[in-house]
């Protein structure tokens, strides 16, 4: 039978879901402050007010600059969508700064600055961030450095519970952005986890269900006006359940035609923005003062063209029987006055100055056939799809999402417009198909996009024409490029591990890849063997091999983690002799001793002190020995390897040889020695695409 | 490098979307005739007209005969609802009369039959199982028997492919059933798979799109009455989205309670129903003219409720200013006529004689508060509860689906009429929160029920509310038992290998049950041999073991499988000396000989014909040995093994011994291995809860 040493795992079920529950609320405020900051903001600097611009031109940079400088010197880690990040995370990358404190604050702060900036950004991406920095911080027990730590979340020291926490966390941040409990949980299952397991559903659904309950308890609250602008609208932010959606044969030749057109523009999309970030790198790399600098040129470009650009447009006449005001003046709404008389109103303006979420409620509204004309359809989004690619990748916080969302619904509007003459269906239900479609063509994901759609309009009959959109646009982006998250993830060099082998691994065996100097311990090393090699090799895994009289012949024992060492030697259990001293070791530890400590902590090197005596003598490494590690056979396919590896969500595994007589190990294979470009280097020869 | 021998996998990306296509044509087809026909047999049968039922009560125990007779003597399989089957096998049981051709064509009429016999009874579950023996069938390249064959379907001839073909006719059964296409994926992933892969959901998602735009046309083109009732209440089932959904505090208790409620009856129901499982297959076991039997009994148990309790409510009078008629006479609607005089309806009756689908409408019914009375909605609860139990098991294809929704709709309208007096929601929404409620309770699904519900309804703003409820029940439930498809799959004895280990597994080594004598061949082995230890073990893989001079020391070359091993012996290419002939017997081969059969297709041993003088002859087997199975070391502690068998979807695992100078291999594990029963039959002591 199996001997039990040490426990590394703690199995922390219903505590889950307690704390999960507990995050939610955390995740929540945040997240409806921002909404609220953001939107308040906007209105007082006058987005809403009529073309006094002069200073308004002097304070969006100003805003601009100071989210910049935020993100510049505090956390360079919190510019940009964060989903990219959150996903590698949940690939098994563990990158400190991804998910530290400060990329919370900046995260938070920096998008509301951001949005309050008017540029072409959206808050959903930083909200999934958002989530999941919270979701980790609750992971890791709390933060010592600012004195907020709970001695329940303890039971979180693992990998996988962690990770099942951040999961948690990006679907209560999808929730709470775009109000779609069922949305968040699928995004975070779709876009974001690299592992599903049944309990996961049911984790991020408790997760999501308390994001919708404290959600409408908030709306219901704030209904009476008294939080501002936050509750507006409703559990649906942009209802189109009052248009009809009757549809016949030239009106899905119409969609079909959308769904085309945004899988070409949704992968050139991608292909720009990959082509901008990668020069953008280039600026950003020569210091902080470039990064705002850079920030500061497109808020200067996006103020022009939303305080420049309507002055193209001419002004339009007030349709009658409108319930709402027409022209409006100083407030949110439909129809922007900007230069014309009473009873005009500037179409253009009615897109550029507003919030980012009214335009889309204007290009989603139902039952105003003519309210934008052609050619200004078309240059908001020529202007929108340009600025959202130029935006991103500035040293702001800035999601995609809306973007995406604004430029899609734009041309769904435009080609609404244009099949006016033969189609039945509502130019807002078209703007609303566009949206799906460009989404589709960028960020390539099926049901959690539906499912978001739906909530957020609440158009159920639509669904069919909804699917097929995706399903098109999908299929003939694909064909072009990868998704946008997986793109940014391969440029910014994070080691993702894909879910499918490479054609290539097949050819290949596992021996073939292992590479690097071995580093294996005895059972019972000398302390000085362990520290040397721990000093002079970045490896975060040792095989330990049992050598006579501890066994008959060299045999493998098993895998020490670089971690539970230092706990180890930090406890000084040292003997001086090569004895077995398990017993006395395992009464000296508890099990939370040896729990995952928060990325970026844990016992370093330095902490260390080991006197020159005690260098010489011997430590027990049997009870942190994880005895049951998954080996492969060196003789094993290298493509089967990679599927163990990926499908169990490894970190090591150790390559054994096939014939008797040999050294019990080959070597260890880990994530980055089934990253394309390691294997390619290794052998050039290889087609990667066979 | 790794040699690449035959290829045994063949990935058919493209053909297989191509072909989900085509198969949810086919699988929407009798989907719909299904619903079609049922409804227009229950009408013409009378279930709208009033009580002339003595004719009636003689017809529907004649259809219920009727259906159990194809089901007791053409396919017992198809009994019951299908989803637990189809859930083990994309388990990877491969149980031969599971998705035979005979099981579809009796799964199909046998539902139609046992719907119109007016049993409690949906439809729901034998349109999964429907649409996975289409897809079955599709993967196996159709059928020989029935000559209807592809070419092109040969692409499919993997396990994993046909795998993600049958999860895709499951999806495409709940979608045809509910109406819900994106609910069909859902449930398809949370419910039916045992693997989820994003390409997987790429592909369920294609297919539901398909059947939702199939389902839309036909719906669009039956709008004038052309097919029958087939199309009424168009995309959506039961449209509740004319409520409005304000609540508060009092009602988040009244709904807490519905959720509690819900969990209890959902757990009690579980039970009730593997008890009478249990009874029922005492029965069913001694022959089909008892299986009819009990049919015929259950059918005049549910006609006489039906026809009988509506005697016990009163007349009531017809509420002044409705759209519709009251009484009802002679066509599906809300009021019944019944015994009472014009002006007056039966409550019990607008129940009870009706069509299932009808008396749910009516249950969801919105602002219609008092159209029931409290008594009325207790005695149909209890009658249809206890129906839906003794109905479930016996021999007619039955899905869980409407009963469960039935019963909870009542009870949760009957919740309703209790909190009236300080509940602002509409009773119509309490019955839709009582059908979610007990679903959960008794499926435990979370998300694909959540969609599911909104698909049906149409109400968004139900969704909080519902996700509440969901969660409770479901919480509360998995507090007793496991939800009734796993106990159904338990309960059949079907190996179900569950997603997580279990946790006495860690006090054992993958050495410890290793069972069975270990049949092994040399790499080039005596036909004789291998003939002998096909015939006399029922193994399906065999380790194959070099030997010198082909090797320097025993070592394990791989694994073949019986199915190829038949192939080769069939081909006859046999040598009179052990040497190798790879070569010649690789040209001898195509891919396609070695593709997976369909499920009881492919060669028998019976039909080898091996002549006296081969059987002294030697074959070469290192073409067809699989050389990189997955092996673990036998001291491998057997929770990890069982994870590494579970989350690859293997069939076999090789346990290799820890120690040099033994053979090399010690055993082979397989699905039985892993099963409860097998482990604590090996070790009683284990407490299989620790």
């Amino acid at each position: 039978m199996g001997k039990r040493r040490i426990r590394h795992y703690t199995n922390a079920m219903p505590l889950n879901v307690v704390s999960s529950a507990a995050l939610v609320g955390l995740t929540n405020i945040p997240n409806i402050e921002a909404v609220k900051c953001a939107h308040e903001l906007a209105v007082r600097m006058g987005f809403h007010k009529d073309p006094e611009f002069a200073p308004l031109i002097n304070m969006f940079p100003g805003l601009a600059a100071a989210a910049a400088a935020l993100c510049a010197y505090a956390a360079p880690a919190a510019a940009g969508s964060g989903i990219p990040e959150v996903k590698a995370y949940l690939n098994g990358i563990d990158a400190y700064s991804i998910l530290a404190p400060s990329t919370l604050f900046v995260k938070i702060f920096g998008s509301i600055l951001g949005v309050s900036a008017g540029f072409v950004v959206g808050k959903e991406g930083p909200m999934v961030h958002t989530g999941a920095c919270i979701a980790s911080l609750l992971g890791q027990g709390g933060s010592r450095r600012y004195h907020l730590t709970w001695k329940w979340l303890r039971y979180f020291k693992n990998d996988r519970d962690r990770r099942d926490l951040i999961t948690c966390g990006a679907a209560a941040g999808v929730a709470a952005a775009f109000r779609a409990p069922v949305g968040g949980v699928l995004f975070a299952l779709e876009e974001a986890a690299s592992w599903w397991r049944s309990a996961l559903l049911w984790r991020t659904f408790f997760t999501t269900a308390i994001v919708a309950i404290v959600l409408r308890a908030f709306i219901e609250y704030c209904w009476s006006g008294s939080c501002g602008l936050f509750g507006q609208g409703g559990l649906i932010m942009y209802d189109v359940s009052s248009a009809e959606a009757t549809y016949s044969a030239p009106d899905l030749l119409a969609v079909i035609l959308l769904g085309v057109i945004g899988g070409i523009f949704g992968s050139l999309y991608n292909y720009l923005v990959d082509k901008v970030l990668r020069t953008y790198a280039i600026i950003n790399e020569k210091g902080a003062a470039f990064k705002i600098l850079l920030v500061v040129g497109i808020s200067i470009i996006t103020s022009c063209c939303a305080f420049g650009l309507p002055w193209l447009a001419e002004c339009i006449e007030c349709p009658s029987n409108l319930k709402i005001s027409c022209p409006t003046v100083g407030e949110s709404g439909n129809y922007k006055s900007f230069q014309c008389q009473a009873g005009y109103y500037n179409d253009l303006a009615s897109l550029f100055l507003n919030t980012n979420d009214d335009a889309i409620r204007n290009l989603f509204s139902t039952d105003t056939q003519k309210e934008f004309r052609i050619s200004t359809l078309f240059i908001f989004f020529t202007a929108i799809y340009c600025l959202g690619i130029i935006t991103y990748g500035i040293a702001i916080p800035s999601g995609l999402f809306i973007p995406v969302i604004l430029a899609g619904a734009t041309y769904g509007r435009l080609v609404g417009r244009l099949f006016e003459s033969i189609s039945k269906l509502d130019t807002g239900l078209f703007a609303l198909l566009g949206a799906a479609s460009l989404l589709g063509g960028t960020m390539r994901m099926t049901v959690s996009l539906c499912i978001i759609l739906l909530e957020l309009t609440n158009d159920l009959l639509l669904l069919p024409l909804v699917m097929l959109v995706l399903l098109i646009s999908k299929t003939i982006a694909d064909s072009f490029n990868k998704g946008v998250y997986d793109q940014i993830v391969k440029l910014k060099g994070l080691p993702y591990l894909e879910a499918h082998a490479e054609p290539y691994m097949r050819h290949l065996v596992a021996g073939d890849v292992v590479s690097g100097p071995l580093v294996t311990f005895s059972g019972i090393e000398r302390v000085g063997n362990t520290l040397h090699a721990l000093k002079t090799t970045g490896h975060n895994g040792f095989p330990v091999i049992d050598e006579p009289p501890f066994s008959d012949t060299p045999e493998l024992c098993g895998l020490v983690l670089r971690s539970h060492l230092l706990v180890l030697l930090k406890g000084k259990n040292f003997s001086k002799d090569r004895v077995l001293c398990e017993e006395e070791i395992i009464q000296k530890f508890t099990t939370f001793d040896f729990g995952k400590a928060g990325s970026g902590k844990g016992i370093k090197l330095e902490d260390l002190d080991i006197s020159e005596e005690e260098m010489e003598m011997f430590v027990d490494l049997h009870p942190i020995t994880n005895a049951s590690p998954y080996t492969v056979v060196e003789t094993m396919s290298l493509a089967k390897a990679a599927i163990l590896f990926r499908q169990l969500g490894l970190r090591h595994m150790c390559v054994v040889p096939k014939s008797q007589g040999r050294p019990p190990i080959v070597g260890i294979l880990t994530r980055h020695d089934f990253m394309p470009e390691h294997i390619l280097g290794l052998y050039p020869h290889m087609n990667p695409h066979k």
